[in-house]
Order: C-alpha cells, then structure tokens, then sequence
C-alpha cells in the first residue's frame, strides 16, 4: 500500500523516521510540563472537596480561613459569576469547577484557598467549615435509571422519562424488525464495562495570573489551550483576546485535558488576590474532579442467514455521563456497526446521569465500550453459524460506497483491507498452547477538521519556524515538520515546530477526533505553498524576471525558459538571507475550518493465556493493523497503535473505578486503579495500511484513537476462547474471571 | 496644526488619550522582566572581570573552580567558538561577550560560572585564578590619538594613520574654503563631552535554555528579541529557528539593550551544564561592562555675512568608541548641520578606540554631542553678529527642499515651524532674574523603518490580538491597539497588543531609530485592512451576495445597494461569532521591510540658575518644542518628550564616566554617576506640533529620540548666558562651572 502509484504522489521526507524533536528535552528533564512554571509572588492553590457522593450545601463559613496569616483568597461558588441565565454548558462548567447548592459526585470541588505555601493552604482547608446535608446517591448506570433513584439534575428532567435520562441518540437503517423477522440465527447479550480514567502521568496543573486591568495569563497542561481560553473567558466574564493561555507540554490527555477543571477557579482566585496562582492536582483528585470515561451497560442483538449474511443489528448502550450531560451516548450509538454494512441496523446511545464526576472524552470516547458488545456478538453469533469469524466479519464488511449508519456514503476506507491483513497475518496460524486463546475484533473511529491556523515564517538563515495552535500530544511537531519540509523541498533538520500561544494564532479548536495532524498538517501545507509563491516572487525581484518565468523545485526558485539559462537556481537560504533588501521576512499563513477529515478502521488479533487457578490474563501476543492513510512518520503511527492498544488492554482487563455503598470513590490512586505495566504487556506488532483519504492533499488520516477500540472485543473473544466461558463484563479481572468459571463450573 | 485639514484624516480614536495597557500591571509588580522568570533546576552565573584596563591574558586557572562542588559549569574564551575567519562584527560582539588573549577594558568579561545558586557561583569565581601581564592603556578619545598611546586592536589599524583611529564619515557640500573666505564673521571653537550611560532602571538579565538537540530558549530584556536571535544563533552555531527568543517587559532601553552582552555566555553556560541558566548584572557591571555612549572631543568653525547668512560650517568631531568599532562618528557627522541650510559645510565623525567598554546606541545616538558643538557656537555667532539667536537660526533654517548634509532633498519637515513656535513662546518672554539665564537649540535626528511583521486576530468574541514582533519601549502597545481599533472601527478595548516571541512572527528589526510605532503601526494598518477584507467576504457569505456589495464602515459590514436594502449591518462581533462557520477564523498578516521612515526636528528652551558659590545649575523652566508626525497618543508623546529632554539634561549637566590614572571606572553606582532625579526637573513643558510624514498612511513619525539632542547645547547656552561664561564641555558640573568662573575671573 506505500506504492505510490496507490498513494498517487512521490514523497521525500513524509514517510522516513527522522528524529523527534521533543525527545532529548523530554528525557533530560529540560521541557516544561503544567507545574513547571512559576511566576515571581505566585500563591498556592488548593480546593476543599466534597466527602459526600450528593449533598446539599446548608452553609460554607470560611470566615476563618481568611483570617489565617498567609491566606490571600478564599472562594466559594458565592465568588463566582451567576451564569443561571446563559449557556447552560457554561453553566454546568462552572459548576462542576465548583459546587453550588448541591456537591454532585464524591470530590466534587465546594471551596478553592490560594495561600502563601502549600502548608497554609492545607491549615486554610481545615478551616473552612461545611455543613452538608447528605442526599441519596446513585453511582450505577443501570440503578439510576430505576424508579426510586435520586434525580441527580433536575434542571435536565424531562417529562415522561426518568429523570436522570438525559437524551438517546438513534442510528440506524431499514426496518429492524423485518431484519430479524429474515435471520436464522439471532444472539442477543447483554454487556457492562466499568468506568475508567486516561491514566496520564501528568496531573492537571496550571499557572493563572489575572490582572486587574482585566488581561490575564494562563500556563497549562491541555490538549485545547483555545478552548479553555474561550471556556475560562466566558466563565469569568473576559475579553476572549485579553486572557493568554500558554500550553505547557503536556504528559498525556488522551482526552481526559479537552475540558476545564479547576483552571477557571485558579484564575478567580488570581484576580481575586491580585497574585498569580498555581495550582496542582495530586492524583486523586485527578482521579475523583477530572473527567473519565462513562461506564456502561448494553444490550446487543444481532441476527443473521446461515450463509453469514447479516440482515439485522440492534444496539442499545446505556452511558453514564457522570453528574452532567454529555452526548457520550450519542457517540457510541453512531460507531455501534460502522464497520459492517447491515441493511437493517439501529443502535442507540443513551446518556445517564450519576453521581460520578463529569464524563471526558478518552481516546476514542464510547467506542470502545459499543464494540466491545457488538464484537463479542458477533463472535458468538460466527460460533453458532460455524463461520470463521474473520470471514463473518469480512463477509459483511462496509466498502467504499456502503451508506455509514449513521448517515455519510463511505469514500475509500480501510476495514477490508484490514481484516484481509488479519487474515493473511502469520499471527492468526500461530499455534495456542492450553489455557490459550485468540480473538479478532474490529474498530471504527471519526476523524474531524475544525477550525486550524498556521504560521510559517522563515528566518534569515533559512531555517523555518512552523507555528500551529494544536497542542502537541502525540509527535505532531515531528509531523508537521516533515510536512513543511516536505512542501519547500527543505531538510526536516531545518524547520522547527512551535505551539503558538493563544495571542500568536487565530482560534485553533482542540486536539481531538484526530485532527492534530490532519488539520494543521494541512494548514502547514497551504502556508507553504503561500510561503513558496513569495520565495517565488522574490527570486524573480533578486534576478529582475517576470514571476511566471521561476518555478519552485527541490527547494529552490529556478528560472524557466532558455533565454534564463544563464541564472543558477537560488536556493530557500539564497533567498531568505537577502529578504530584508527585497521586501522583508518571508512568510506563508493559512486560517480555514479544515474540511474532509477521514475516517479510520482497525483490525487487532490477540493471543492470552488466562490462568485458571487466579483468573489473571496474560497478552502473549498483539497485533494491530490499521489504515493510517498515508503515515507521515511510521514510527509515530506504530507508536499510536500501540499505544492505543495498550490503554485498551487496560481497560478490558484491570482498569475501574470502585464505588463504595457510601458512594466514594474506593481506588483513586495508582496502587489500586490498576494501568498495564511493562510485565502486562508483549511488544505489540503493528501493521500499517495506507488507505489515502482523498480529502487531504497528501491522503493522512488521523492515527492516533482508533486502535483503544477493538482490544476490549479481541481480548473478551480471545478470553472466551481459551477459557470456554464467554466474558460479559470489562474488565475482566481475575475475580470476575474466576467468578464466570465459577458460574460455569468450569 | 491638529486641524485634520492639514493632516488630511480625521480619525476616531488615533489623538484620544486612552488608558495604557500595561500601567496596572507595572505599579503593582505583576510585570516580569529580565530576572522574573525561573526555570525548573536554572543554576545562577555569575561573570569574573578584568580589574585591569588593559591586560594581556596570559593564562586563566579553572580547575579549582570546576571542582566546587555546585559549579556545573566554567566558561572562559576557550569555550567558545573561534570566529576568527567569520564576519568581524560577530567576532568582536563574542570577543566583547568573553575576553581572548587580552582584556581590553575595566570590566571586559574573562570567566564565566554557572552554579546552582549565587554564593557557590561568587566562591567560584574567587577561585579562578587569572594570570595578567598589565599593558598600557588609553581612556581618553584625544590622548587616544597621541603617538605613543598604546594601540587598542591592532587587526583594526589603519597603515597610514594612527592605529586608534577606525575611520572616518564624512558629510557636507559646497566648498569650505571658500565659504569661510566669504564669511564676515567666523566663530571656530572646542568642545568636549563625557561618556554617559542610558541609566535604564532594569539591569541586563536573561534566562536561557540550550538543549543538546540544537534548540535554545532565552527570555531576555532586550529592545531587539530578533536581533538577539540572529546574533547569539550565529555566534554560537544554532539555527537561528531553532533558538526562541522572548522578550520580558524592559525597564528602560535607550539603544542600551539594542546589542548583545552578557547572553551568549549565559547560552554558552547552558549549553555546557545542559541546564537553564539565570544571569542578571549588578549595576557596576552595566556601567562597566554595557555600552554606554562616546565621549567626543570637537573643534566647530562657522563663518556668517553680517545679515547672519551662514555661509560656511566646519564640524570635527572625534567620537570615542570604546575599545570595538562603531559607526558612532558617522551617525554624529550626518547630524551636524541638518538643521540648517548652510551652502558650504562639512562635517567629519571620526571613530576612535579606547580602553572603555565598547559603546552602544543611546536615544539619538551621536547627535546631542555634535549639537552641544554647533548649538554652542551658533549661539555664539549670534553675539558675535548681534541678532537674536532664535532669528539667527531662523534665518538659516532648512525647509522643505533642501538638500540635507548628507544627501536626500527634505519632504515637509518641522524645524522652521519648532523655532517659530519657540519664538513665539511665552516662555520666551518671560522674565528672568540674578544669575539666570534663557538658552535655546535645535536637534535633529532621523527615523527609520525596517524589517516589520505584524499578526492581526480575531477571537470568536469580536475581541483581537493584534502581535508584533518590535519591543514595546514607550507605548507602542497602545498606540498600536489604538492604531488596529481605528482601522477595524472598533474600539480601542477590543484590541489587545501582544510582543511576539521570535518563533511566532517572521524577523522584526530592534526597536531603535525611532521605528516601532511608525513600523509596526503601519504593519497593524495592513494586517487590519487585510482582516477588514476577510470580514467583508464573510459578510457576503452569511448574506450570500456577492462581497463587490459589501463596504465595511464605522466597525460593521453593510450591504452596498437597495436590492440589499432589507440587510442590516453585520459588526464585526457579529461576524467574528460565526467565523468557525463561515471559513474558519479571521485574521490579517503583514510583512514588509518598512520605507517611508520620516526624519524629525525639536527646538527646545530651557531657563537656568546657576549658583556662583557652589556652581550648581538648576533647571528653571523647560519647554520642547517638536515635530511629532501624527501624534497617535499624545500622553506618550509627550512623556517623550519630556523623558529625552530629562535624559538630556543629566547628560548636560551631571552625568559623566569618571576613569582614574589606572584606567579604572570611579563610578560604576547611581551615588556616584548623578543621574536627574525629581528634585532636579521641573515640569517640562511640550508642545506637539503634528507635521504630517508622507511615507506613512497616518503621517506618523518616530518621536522618541529627537528631543535628547538640544539639551546639551540649550543648556550650554542658558548656563552662559546666566554666568557670562561660555562653558565648552559637558556635563556643566558644578566643579567645571566653578572652574570656568574662575579662569573667567568672574
């Protein structure tokens, strides 16, 4: 598939493994992640936090703490703006920033102290006296939709459905009915996935200075330092343009850093001292404040001929939004059967509230949980029809020109291709030893474009410095560079990649859906193409020729026509360096709202081996193959993949978060929630297909969410597979494994 | 002359005195300069100076000085590049940066520690033992010209004239000789004048960052972030994108902070202990060892009819600069006559060397020494001739059509309508008591464009971020925000004004020549028509007409026409909201090397007291007169105004380099190098005369430098005319006033 003439173009630095630009700083320590920046009298911040899982706030004296030596501010939701009449997004922002009549969720923030130091901030904490009346709390998706569970958010009840159902979001095609009315063979299960969070190394943490002029600086760690300028603006009550927010680097998002947390209430609490204001969140607040992912619980059905032709699919997942609404389900019902083309489909994503922090966004977010039900089905649905289960899954496979469920035509895309490479992979005749077994499961992921600004300014040596306004979170400026390189025939070596500051770029929406370097890939592209059109013109200025006599090749001007034989190609630094004499800095620039974002499948093999006596699962072996479109730096791609596939991995084995009866969060810390470690994982082999999507100049894809998709299915297929009992239930930890061999008295 | 029928605009917010953008943040310390910013595991450097004026280095010991424990790293010339074969200007600025073989001034840098805080640094440098073989040496600009004086840089002489003498610049026309033969009144004296210093508040400080993959950060002080970039990148070996510069606020400038000093060694430290590293001057070592101005010595000849026509003007001036080679002389032989029309003149800037440091820009570089001269002498003639030294000056004034000195034929120019607007002052008139006396005199400098980038965004509110790459210095940030808000015809609220780190703009040259905000602003006037452009598209989007019927007027789209009749105006909010929608995000872009640079005139007079027992001359009353261009915010023009004038007179009258038989600096503090303060000044009063420079779509001109140039020669005339002795050198401190009176017998 690295054939150009399927790829349709010739590349020179796309496609290599040069170096990443981030690597050494990263490894010495040099870059500066959210808690690394401080400014001269910054104050600590810290917040109180609820004990309760849903109480009302009677009463918040902090009389006390503001009276304690070194206590600079102290704010309650009091402080904060009344946003009761406007968006009610920003309102539901705000306060799940900070409680308001009611604490939500356990570790819902009721009070913020910005100190001198860290230990007056802590006595301050102590200070502050709440009186809270404890209210019934619902923690389970399933129980919050019972009759007699407490309304978490009544401003969201809608007449005639429970209260704590927020909205259902429908897909789907042809008649359900008739579909299952033609099957011969129909399995219908039901699933659950336990909630887990991004796992990032690095805690939300930011440096906030808000100036009484009304100008402030934010430093943060996000994926989106746009967003949280607009969000934090609009929550405060600023000019957009007057409040300046720095990325820092940033260790993992994984969607868990597109959303605000304590950020507005570091910047209230900065204009409300006058000093700047740092604050840092240790791990379990990150762990009880931050945004995880829903948990679920599902039902599937799905019914097909004896031939394997699939006629009818039903899904319906229940996603626990946590204590304010999101459109998780939504999600979720519109990836359900995206791989597959079924002339009769519906699945439906169902939004639920809990009191559970705020659902984020996780790599990939609500796909995961949805295919883990669909490609558990369907594994047992090609058991009771004695068809292979890739060739089912080919047998129905969506191509170029099957209508998505959800709505779009399907352009060239990968699924195909990817379950033939599963197929064909020596991975799937390797022999299984006792206690083995192996499991193939698909996976769907959007990609989007979003709005994407790109300066690119070259210097008076000719090296190149590329601005973008999406945030770095997975080798972009490695890409982005090569792109650059790529367009003015350069060295990678010779242009640098910068994260603009907010001041310095146009609105760049978040790093998210994989738009990273999908969108400023082609923002770079077209600001180069800009940036050679000035090249261009200024050989013409330096040589006194027409412009239309110089043409632009191997990153240099050079001058057509017989009667220029006589000039010697000017190179980029020929040019850049007399810059100054023939009308100044040399740059390209490019704002759009990138359009024709692609979408991208995946196909993951995995081998376990479950031992009986303790229900642990071992990955023996792991392969993932995934269409990339063209793969800008491979080594990046294999990294996405893989790194994909580890957090699904995760997920499906270990990963939940624990509730108590009392509604508290029972492992907010990294000893108890458990991550993979090296040991939990094989090197994971990967395959990359190059599937050009026609909507981007060079045919990129976003890379980096797709592949958290399928692991979930392949490992509960794969599990089922070697310990003869189907998995209903992620993670499938020891206990829940050896309690389903229990079950089933194996 | 505000009279829009002169200046051919009216406008709505340029002339208003709108609030500044960075007062709040100033008084009250939330502003970071140079030594506001800290890194994770930053060391402290500290630099070992030469305590001898001129000292060959025979040998520096760093061994002890490596092994205290603490010290990460030791740099000494050796360290460093060897630029011998390079372009001299780098070679010198690194010598200047780090002695070589020999120390060439009180202060030259020989050794430089970084070491994790401040004390293990200054126990470091005390054990760095350098052995020095002492050399004669040479402070002063005319015993630097004797024959034996010692030779300061041999690679520079000259076979053929004195080996201290770098060269000469040469200005004039006509004929000299004749015109003197034609003169009825010849008046030919000498001057002298001391080295100063800028006397910024804010010492030289620096952050800086060199990782081990090539890349560098350095947050810097500095009137010229680019300029810091290109030269540290070069002189260390770096691609000039790969080293970020950002520029912290400035505590004052004044071509001070227009040349490396201290930074690359800071880089070069960085780079050897691979860590961040914090170097900040004390005040000693900016007096010693930043570059202050020339001290000049000068003979002036000047031959009139007796109708006061001049008819003949010799100036030689020899300007001492320091122990590396400026252009120092030529910039002052450009200035000598440019106020006048004179057929016969010339006027000689000689470069010569000495054992100082080597010298910088200060506010007009040059030209207040050669005007004390040519002030002091017309005034002179004017006694001589017996008319009124205004009319006198009036009489040979330069007007729109003469050809300068030093070449070009004057568009509209100021000086005529400044000394009619002196002579008809009411401070002219006012009365004037014992030992008082009433001096007055021109100045002339230039202004120039350059290197300019400028980024124009909006937010999705409808609030801009307007960025620059040229160093806000005295306003700039207002008048720039002042300047976008009348093109967008929003207001000046809505626009916030950001200085650009060096990878987020292309080059942008320093701020000095008075260039920043006519540069900038006429950058901020494109990039804004460029984004007005956009607005009028996306207006014709939302109205689906054709953008040919859109006109943007008073900050809102409109549309052109009655078949548009029924569409209301779109503001710029309006449009700005539903930018994601309409294309993505608006913004204008502009770079250009600026022309069109306007020059720019002041006449000044100045009533003085002088004291006949102690010698102390105190401001009476003081009035400048200017041509400002356009003035975009006159509070700031008159603040410089009123800050040059007060710079000039500490120059006129106290402030001076104070060098011992040893060739030592005597006072390297603010106690003993006596800079102006409030009891010194009297209000200065201004008067902003708006003469409009063609080359700038508002008529702006630069307005920061000029009015440093009378003082000198007002003063000088004011202190003879109150004592009834003519004083030849500056400063006119009270020991050289009580001497002149006592030669004078008075």
């Amino acid at each position: 598939m690295n054939d150009p003439k399927y790829t349709g173009q010739e590349f020179k630095v796309i496609g290599s493994r040069v170096k990443r630009p981030d690597g050494i700083d990263k490894v010495t320590g040099r870059a500066r992640y959210g808690a690394d920046m401080n400014a001269p009298g910054q104050l600590v911040a810290l917040m109180l936090r609820s004990p309760h899982a849903h109480a009302r706030i009677k009463k918040i004296d902090i009389s006390k703490a503001e009276k304690l030596p070194g206590v600079k501010a102290v704010i309650t939701a009091a402080d904060l703006p009344d946003l009761t009449e406007g968006n009610a997004g920003l309102f539901d922002t705000l306060e799940n920033s900070m409680a308001r009549d009611r604490a939500l969720y356990d570790g819902h923030a009721v009070a913020g102290v910005a100190a001198i130091d860290k230990s007056t901030a802590k006595k301050a904490l102590k200070l502050i006296k709440v009186t809270y009346e404890k209210l019934p709390h619902v923690t389970d998706v399933d129980d919050a939709l019972e009759d007699d569970a407490p309304i978490i958010q009544p401003r969201y009840a809608t007449e005639g459905q429970h209260g704590n159902l927020i909205n259902k979001g429908e897909f789907g095609q042809g008649d359900i009915d008739q579909g299952f009315a033609e099957a011969d063979v129909i399995v219908e299960r039901s699933y659950k996935t336990g909630q887990t969070h991004q796992g990032y190394i690095e805690p939300h943490a930011c440096l906030a200075s808000v100036s009484p002029d009304g100008t402030g600086e934010l430093w943060v760690t996000t994926q989106g330092h746009y967003s949280y300028r607009n969000t934090c603006a609009q929550l405060l009550g600023m000019d957009i343009a007057k409040l300046k927010v720095t990325s820092s680097e940033i260790g993992g998002g994984f969607g868990g850093k597109t959303h605000v947390w304590m950020e507005p209430i570091a910047l209230a609490l900065s204009r409300k001292a006058n000093r700047p204001v740092k604050m840092v969140m240790s791990r379990e607040e990150v762990f009880k404040a931050s945004g995880p992912t829903c948990s679920t619980s599902m039902e599937i059905k799905i019914g097909a001929k004896k031939d394997g032709t699939i006629v009818a699919a039903r899904a319906e997942c229940r996603y626990m939004n946590g204590a304010f609404p999101g459109m998780w389900g939504t999600l979720g019902g519109m990836t359900a059967f995206a791989c597959y083309s079924i002339p009769n489909n519906k699945a439906i994503g169902v939004n639920v509230l809990c009191n559970r922090p705020k659902v984020a966004a996780y790599r990939a977010p609500s796909a995961p949980m949805m295919a883990f039900g669909v490609e558990s089905t369907i594994d047992q649905l090609s058991k009771e029809l004695g068809i292979d289960p890739v060739e089912l899954r080919l047998k129905n496979v969506a191509r170029e020109g099957t209508q998505a469920p959800y709505g779009p035509v399907w352009g060239p895309i990968g699924i195909e291709p990817t379950l033939e490479a599963v197929r064909d992979h020596p991975h799937m005749k390797a022999k299984l030893g006792k206690n083995q077994g192996r499991g193939v499961a698909c996976g769907f992921w959007f990609n989007i474009g979003g709005q994407t600004c790109s300066d690119l300014n070259i210097g008076p040596d000719g090296t190149v410095n590329l601005t973008v306004g999406t945030i770095d979170v997975g080798g972009a400026r490695a890409s982005l560079a090569m792109i650059a390189a790529e367009e003015l025939g350069i060295t990678y070596e010779d242009v640098k990649v910068n994260i603009g500051d907010t001041s310095s770029l146009g609105h760049n929406d978040t790093t998210e859906g994989s738009r990273g370097t999908f969108s400023s890939g082609m923002a770079a592209i077209f600001a180069a193409r800009k940036a050679v059109d000035v090249l261009k013109e200024r050989a013409a200025k330096m040589w006194q020729i027409p412009v239309e006599s110089v043409i632009w090749e191997d990153g240099s001007a050079r001058a057509n026509g017989k009667e220029h034989s006589n000039l010697s190609p000017l190179t980029l630094k020929d040019i850049a360096k007399k810059a100054g004499s023939t009308g100044g800095p040399i740059a390209g620039h490019h704002e759009a709202t990138a359009e024709g974002a692609g979408v991208s499948f995946a196909s993951h093999i995995v081998d376990v081996e479950v031992d009986p006596e303790t229900g642990k699962t071992q990955i023996l072996r792991y392969t993932v193959v995934q269409d990339a479109g063209k793969a800008i730096h491979p080594d990046y791609v294999e990294g996405q993949f893989q790194g994909a596939a580890a957090q699904g991995i995760g997920w499906a084995l270990n990963e939940e978060y624990i509730y108590g009866k009392d509604g508290r969060l029972q492992n907010s810390g990294f000893l108890d929630y458990r991550i993979p470690v090296c040991s939990d994982l094989p090197s994971i082999d990967t395959k990359i297909l190059e599937i050009p999507n026609p909507g981007h100049p060079y045919g990129i894809r976003g890379v980096g969410e797709t592949s958290i998709v399928p692991p979930l299915g392949a490992i509960g297929n794969a599990v089922s597979n070697a310990v003869g009992v189907r998995m209903y239930e992620v993670p499938m930890s020891p206990p829940r494994i050896l309690k389903a061999l229990d079950e089933a008295g194996v």
